[in-house]
């Protein structure tokens, strides 16, 4: 009898975790059965608001593998509509239902992989429930948030939380016509970058004539007679026409399955897995959106929904579980976002992360061009560096600006990776062509500020013997 | 009486490390004079064939600063049109030629600054002095050149060497409408690329409709009666009809100075100087494309000509003649280039180099999309990378694409500055957004390619028990 691999969740993690798997482990070493609650498997979430704005025209585009090819290619038993209710550690077997055939059973497993990702963050309001309250997490809720648009009886759009996937949807939103409103408590959108890097992204998103209200937040949706959606009332007594409500509030782990049945979670509130994306139960593995990691900054364990990590993490799933060796080198809170022309990325820390990680730190900021100064094309490009106080160790990054500038983060989040000093990235052999940078590429102008800034903190607490 | 510093070259090394030390130390504690021989400071070099081709409308767009800001703003003696015939190492004096008066004089220094650039390589055949024949060295070239295209005399323009500036005239004149042809030695163009990188760099140049001769060399320069070229002879005997030629074989360190000075050179053939850029010679410094360099790979020492070396270079001399603190840590041959729509660039070693520094590496190759496959705008890359046998420290990378392939090369350039294995970089939290990569980044795919080959490669040296 082969060993069995349930997995929980078709997407990213877990179907990497068994790609994997069965790459290394042949079908009469181990069966695989995987659960998908949605119609959908392996599709990029992240590519919804692109669909939603008509940027990618087929909703299949976003689809990897089908599962028709799980169950062909790969002889992995790919049960959509199938929704893992139970986990029951002791007999060792999930409960499912089956959502179409209307019925529910038990299987059983000898490993077990849970991915099953993030739910939309849902404020405790009156009315977050209503019909027209929209999260953007699954496929199928960009389904549902399409037909809605294409239906003709929506005409204003409240965003509810001005993070990466609320702008990104009051984007493609507002390129379809609708009158847009989003609504976030910070005092700049996006909070993980720093206002003066964020006030740029404010910028971008008013200036699509989406309107943008800051340091204001939902208090309740009102619905109609019928329960639907018809305004947002804000905390600070606004009142805002909605016919349609997205949460964009950022999302939590999806943790309950595993809560309920006794697997231990982390202090960040995601399942905790170890080097190896095991949990702390024998047999249990846990990869993606559900999972902490460690931050390799802060040394803080903390949830990061990305696509990115959930395909790395199922991997290193998938190749312990295949008999091989693999482990996660944790996050340092890289991203990446554009609106309209503006790019922005960040990596690392932002002041308000590091401070309450414990560091004291000097910043730089540098306005520079993604070319040189003198060729076509050359965008502006902002950049702001924290490097920890005397050792000089480069701790955040965060670049605003348009063109080609925020890929640039990747060289920086390379940086940080190794644990380099700015006067030490000032260094770097990087690359130089008018068209692709000014002589001194400004990250390496940026370095070179930040270790002045580093400098004259140290001579000033020596001068004030401090 | 302050100390007087000599600065022989006013361009990016020398003016860089003029500034430095001006920043550091004011003109009662050191006086500098600096000679520059053409009629410019403080350009970029590397924007002249941009400025050819017409992309940039303005040769002055092309300086950063000129002579009359240096002596305003600075207090730096410059005095251009003057020729450096000599250094005197016993007097502590260098003989100057002033072109427009006519005169020569010695004038005294305590430090020395040798900044003399590169000459571009003129191969001993026959007609290479001939009327009509250019390199693209100094801005005075590139106005002599750009007059000559404007006059109406010329038809066919004869490129001879495929290197970068080879290439980039080639693009340049091509796009005004001239007849181009461009002869190289190599199986295609721009050597330091490896051939399966780079005959994507030959089918863009032949795309553009420059004719591209590969494998062949110039043999002789034909003149007419009036001792102007009018064709070049090749190699395996080809006439090319040529009214102009420019030579893109590269170029050499500007060294003749300092060598009849008695000023040591190193095994590459530029000057050879310490960390600090210092000499072996007691208060002579030299930096820029005339001194050379420790490759931090091959262990080498190497010349390479690039503006953002100088810079740097410039830049560390300027602090230690300040009174400060610095020192140039190396290259590791990172270099980029962009040929119509294609962008190819390249970081640490080529197969060819790799192995004649006596590595041995596995090699991946991959092709993927600048964006997620499904974004619109999203465009080929192919990422070739170089892994150390059994270490699986990367060694080299080559990409070549479009779109916004081709700056990608600085991440890489990042992690073989700090050694890193294709395992760790597979591991590397680099950004991820749908208008920015695949969820996969191309990087961390070609990372996870090299490391299934270096373990391929271990495996198979076990079961061969090599």
């Amino acid at each position: 009898m082969p060993e069995r691999l349930v997995v929980i969740g078709g997407d990213a993690a877990g179907m990497s975790a068994a790609s994997q798997a069965r790459k290394r482990r042949g079908a009469d070493d181990l069966s695989i059965v995987a659960f998908e609650r949605g119609r959908t498997t392996s599709y990029s979430a992240c590519g919804i608001p692109y669909w939603i704005g008509n940027d990618v025209t087929s909703r299949d585009a976003l689809i990897t593998r089908t599962p028709e090819e799980f169950r062909g290619k790969q002889d992995i038993d790919m049960r959509i509509r199938s929704d893992v209710q139970s986990i029951d550690l002791e007999r060792k077997t999930v409960r499912v239902h089956d959502l179409d055939a209307g019925r529910t059973y038990d299987e059983a497993y000898d490993q077990l992989m849970i991915a099953t990702g993030s739910v939309p963050t849902r404020p405790p309001i009156d009315g977050i429930d209503a019909d027209g309250v929209y999260g953007v997490q699954t496929l199928d809720d960009g389904t549902d948030l399409r037909e809605e648009l294409d239906s003709g009886e929506v005409k204003h759009v409240v965003v509810v939380g001005g993070g990466y996937i609320g702008l990104e949807i009051a984007e493609a939103t507002k390129s379809r016509g609708f009158e847009v409103t989003v609504v976030d408590m910070s005092e700049t959108p996006i909070g993980t970058f720093d206002p003066d890097v964020g006030h740029f992204l404010a910028d971008a998103v008013r200036g699509l004539g989406i309107e943008l209200i800051l340091g204001d937040g939902a208090a309740r949706i009102e619905t109609d007679r019928d329960g639907r959606v018809c305004s947002v009332h804000t905390r600070s007594g606004r009142v805002l026409p909605a016919d349609l409500v997205v949460l964009g509030l950022g999302v939590r782990p999806n943790v309950a399955l595993a809560k309920n049945a006794g697997i231990p979670l982390g202090t960040s509130g995601g399942i905790a897995v170890d080097q190896r994306m095991r949990t702390q139960v024998e047999g249990v593995w846990a990869a993606g959106d559900c999972v902490e990691s460690v931050h390799r900054l802060s040394g803080h364990r903390v949830v990061v929904a990305l696509g990115t990590h959930a395909n790395k993490q199922g991997r290193v799933a998938g190749i312990n579980l295949g008999g091989g060796y693999a482990t996660f080198a944790g996050v340092i809170g890289t991203a990446i976002t554009k609106i309209c022309e503006v790019e922005a990325a960040r990596t690392g820390l932002s002041e308000r992360e590091a401070r309450e990680s414990g560091y004291e730190f000097v910043t730089a900021v540098v306005d520079s061009t993604t070319r040189a100064g003198y060729y076509p094309g050359a965008q502006p490009i902002r950049l702001k560096l924290l490097a920890e106080r005397r050792s000089g160790r480069l701790l955040g990054a965060q670049i605003v600006g348009k063109d080609t500038a925020a890929k640039r983060i990747d060289v920086l989040a390379a940086t940080i990776w190794n644990g380099m000093t700015v006067d030490e990235i000032l260094g770097m052999d990087l690359s130089y062509a008018p068209p692709f940078s000014p002589v001194w590429d400004p990250v390496l102008i940026a370095a070179r500020k930040a270790q002045d800034a580093v400098e004259a903190d140290i001579s000033s607490t020596i001068a004030t013997g401090r």
